[in-house]
């Protein structure tokens, strides 16, 4: 698994390496489902670098991944869920605050994971048997901290729209942060900058955050207290599973 | 006016490193006007290094700063408008996500404005006779993108809220961001990564950007489009020029 594990960490650096090398030229934006669900060749591009990558070495395990559809069910052998950029939207608009994710499973069991913020060089991994750290640096587990010493991250429409109460419980705290990334809202949250972190996600949006997390006492739970599907688009929340209690106060 | 705006430079990163050297060690914070209104011993001890060096080279000159009700009018003699750390909660809360802004100005005339992102070590300077940069690199003006590939800065709740249509001018983009500083916010917004930046405001939060701003074609006005006062917390909006029609079809 320690093989693995620093080949994950090698892969997911040299395609950050990529985007930046190619982020500066022309980058080809496409429409999705609507104006605001964007792709770009970069992220078609980085995710087919990985893949092959993965294929060379591991030839008989299999990929969940954000482009063209690529759907190996996480809980049947050897999974690598992709997600080559998170946050396209700042990625196209700001050309920062987007991140790479990497996570890997066995049987359904997290076996670690991987987010990289690439324009500040900040890669966040471990989960399973491996410490969580940020660029080597053990990140400690979650220490308690009052709503009222804490920010939330959160999807801007459904803090605006108190959607499950999260206006709410926003009000017990210093605020929201609205970031435009899971993947770098879900680090800061690992990092001890967000108390949690709720939207509105798909499986490669939260899969490295939710094995990452469980090491470090967070919990990553739909907004009605379920396990998320690993599936399907789901209101989710990350929280610490020690102020799961409190926080079902305010999020019904 | 060279000398000065050297000085300015010199003072702002020295702030930076006083900061950075004594943020790892113990925080005092205080509330001030409510629990989400705070400030730290940092902020103060910030503000006096800088008024202690502008004093010490320009014995002269005024200041209008943040901390202690500092307050000589902007439009009489020298002023030297300071914020000594810019998202308060974001540093007690993130230890990241501040700013450190200067603001000079000769009898209500904005000679350049500094805006130093501490922890990403990104200085965005000049206005006046100086080009606007950060970090020594010249920041391009303001150039046309559609609503449409653009995403805004705002207040949470005044977004939440639509006060003013914000929210509805948001609806035409790809959506917002709420990153808790006006520092960081409007340096991004001159950087190109935001298309504007609304929030409920004092003169400090916003003079150096109003200054660096002009430069780059960008302006800041109330949200009922009147120029700002630089003596009282306003609802401002910091937008390109060239937009401002288009905007205030939203804007109300």
């Amino acid at each position: 698994m320690k093989n693995k594990y620093q080949f994950a960490q090698e892969i997911i650096r040299e395609a950050g390496h990529f985007i930046k090398s190619k982020m500066d030229h022309y980058i080809h934006v496409e429409e999705k489902t609507q104006f605001d669900d964007l792709v770009t060749n970069l992220d078609k591009e980085t995710q087919e670098l990985l893949i092959s990558k993965i294929k060379n070495c591991y030839p008989e395990d299999n990929v969940f991944a954000e482009e063209d559809d690529i759907r190996h069910p996480i809980n049947q052998g050897n999974v690598w869920v992709l997600d080559p950029i998170d946050g396209t939207v700042n990625f196209i608009v700001q050309g920062d605050h987007f991140a790479i994710m990497i996570a890997y499973f066995e049987a359904g069991v997290g076996k670690f994971g991987l987010i990289y913020d690439v324009m500040r060089n900040l890669l966040y991994c471990g989960g399973g048997e491996f410490p969580v750290c940020v660029n080597g640096r053990p990140l400690p587990e979650y220490e308690e901290k009052p709503f009222n010493r804490s920010l939330l991250g959160t999807n801007a429409c459904m803090y605006a729209d108190n959607y499950h109460g999260i206006r709410d419980l926003a009000k017990q705290t210093l605020g929201v942060r609205v970031y435009g990334g899971a993947g770098i809202s879900m680090a800061q949250v690992m990092a001890g900058q967000l108390l949690g972190y709720f939207s509105h996600i798909q499986p490669w949006d939260y899969a490295a955050a939710y094995i990452m997390g469980k090491k470090l006492g967070y919990t990553l739970l739909t907004l009605d207290g379920h396990p998320v599907d690993f599936n399907s688009r789901q209101t989710i929340m990350f929280i610490p599973q020690a102020k799961l209690t409190e926080i079902k106060k305010y999020i019904k």
